[in-house]
């Protein structure tokens, strides 16, 4: 779904990408179809597999969800989300207005039997690999029944993305002891030590903000404002390091050689911490996929966000994600 | 005010390195006389200027506040806060048990009049200098009240550091929209504006948790359970960067090349931005200066956090403060 003309090219640049590696997909591009059709040419593989939807309108960065429910039905982004309800695809992937998504999902694609709000979900890189976050900003209310909710999406997305059984699941707190931090959180906490000791469930208990780089969980529960705030705070610490290491590298002749015979591995490291790539959140606890991009998104976040829609599928998400949220909700009630 | 004995080292060295730099300052050095003496030994700038007070019992990192209060009467922290509120000392320089900190310092010292209860202050490093962000965790509890002393206090403290006349004030939230975030938030925002129409006070409106690294405003307000996890999520990101770039410096000659080459540089950065030595927390809104470093704290960290200290009784930090909140708050009641 494009929405804005002006990041078209990187998203049909990486949607092409991604291509290369997911050989079986097809794509329904909705959008101006004047701005598609000029920047898609150059991606032949991209052409061949896509069907280009005209749309005239699209759901501006400032419009309110109220709005947008009533006076812009034809959006692409709303056009893009009927096509999931209506079978027409399998995945929504969204660069536009994060609220709008959010509420349009909401009321077409709908929650999963059991699960009050979606939440926001996203891949974080860790030292030891990736763990799966979330909320990140979907329900900023803190909510003992939404961390428990999201404690459960959590770990069914982080068994089917890193094909493990049983993830671990940490819920963000100011400390590790048992009597730290506030009354939702506390019995949140004992909800899933109780889940834990009747269920399949693995919580690991408290963790703190440096335990998500740490990779101390394959899953890191927390509110949407907590969460958002998190994310976004990693994204600028990223920032501030690559802009402090430049400004190094750039400081005598001998760090310029030294940066020159690095490159290689720099750009490695670059790469799989840089922000731009790793931004895609995951609408978790819909009926179908939907998945969020930044509006900005450079063409490698956008291929990421794509081979990650496309392993999930491939891994059959919606099935799997609804079947552990009804075990877990079925026997919670027992 | 030294409780154990296993980082002594560390904090003696940390100190005798600060007092190259602050020639005029003494210390009295509270806790296992013995364990002190044996270590102090090689710091001669800081034996000649140092008096070591005995202390046979310490808080412990698992010690809860009410117990502190009623049996640990004669702890090394309780004594090294009784001299300051008995005016032998200055400032208070803690390695230990932060809520036991709060808590014997509201007793003792007591915030300021029209304070209800201190924040933690930290001085975080960003792409264009350093800002003040506070709470980091005395207050988890959101209320708009504390938000507004926040603003104050951060922006007294921001003034007398960074010798700015009218720092500016980041409110952090989710987003940069009015209609964005908590009630709470939206309040203390309201205020703030009425505040910088009426005050000198130079509020920026709100700031997401990127901007803290980005360097958006002088002082960046929040709550102490966002703020605690906002430093911490930074932290473990600065550490995954470093530990990605170790590593890429190991992966091949070339790369091992590159970084003895660029090894002074990039020593630079780790320093500028290491967790381990930005890592001391003012304790703001009391009668007098209280500091709490992390328990592990690297001698960097410890000289960091004196020079901090010094600097700050320097600049008369405790009347200033203290000035600049009774004039907002008076101004605040007319």
């Amino acid at each position: 779904m494009l929405g804005s003309e002006t990041e078209i090219n990187d998203i049909l640049k990486g949607l092409n990408q991604s291509l290369l590696r997911n050989l079986n997909y097809k794509f329904q591009l909705y959008g101006y179809e004047k701005a598609i059709k000029k920047n898609i040419e150059k991606y032949k593989r991209l052409i061949n597999v896509s069907e280009i939807i005209h749309c005239d309108s699209y759901i501006t960065m400032s419009d309110k969800p109220s709005d947008i429910l009533r006076s812009k039905k034809n959006s692409s982004m709303s056009l893009a989300i009927k096509s999931v309800t209506e079978n027409t695809s399998d995945a929504v992937l969204s660069f536009g207005n994060t609220g709008a998504l959010m509420s349009l999902s909401l009321l077409n694609i709908k929650t999963l039997k059991g699960i009050k709000r979606p939440a926001i979900a996203s891949i974080w890189p860790n030292v030891k690999g990736e763990s799966v976050v979330l909320d990140l900003g979907a329900n900023t209310k803190l909510d003992s029944r939404y961390l428990i909710d999201n404690s459960i999406l959590g770990a069914s997305l982080a068994s089917i993305l890193f094909k493990i059984d049983n993830p671990s699941i940490g819920l963000l707190n100011v400390g590790k002891e048992e009597n730290k931090g506030k009354e939702e959180i506390k019995l949140a906490s004992d909800q899933l030590n109780e889940l834990s000791r009747n269920l399949s469930m693995n919580f690991h208990g408290y963790v703190e903000g440096n335990d998500i780089s740490l990779g101390r969980t394959n899953v890191v529960v927390t509110d949407g404002f907590t969460g958002n705030i998190s994310l976004k705070t990693a994204e600028g610490t990223a920032k501030l390091f690559q802009s402090h290491l430049d400004d190094a590298f750039k400081s005598s002749i001998l760090s310029k050689m030294g940066y020159f015979l690095s490159s290689l591995a720099m750009r490695s490291v670059k790469d799989r911490l840089d922000p731009r790539v790793h931004n895609c959140g995951i609408l978790m606890g819909l009926n179908s996929l939907a998945v969020k991009c930044h509006g900005h998104s450079e063409y490698r976040g956008v291929s990421y966000a794509a081979d990650i829609i496309f392993s999930l599928l491939d891994n059959n998400v919606n099935k799997k994600v609804s079947d552990y949220v009804s075990e877990m909700h079925n026997k919670l009630m027992n």
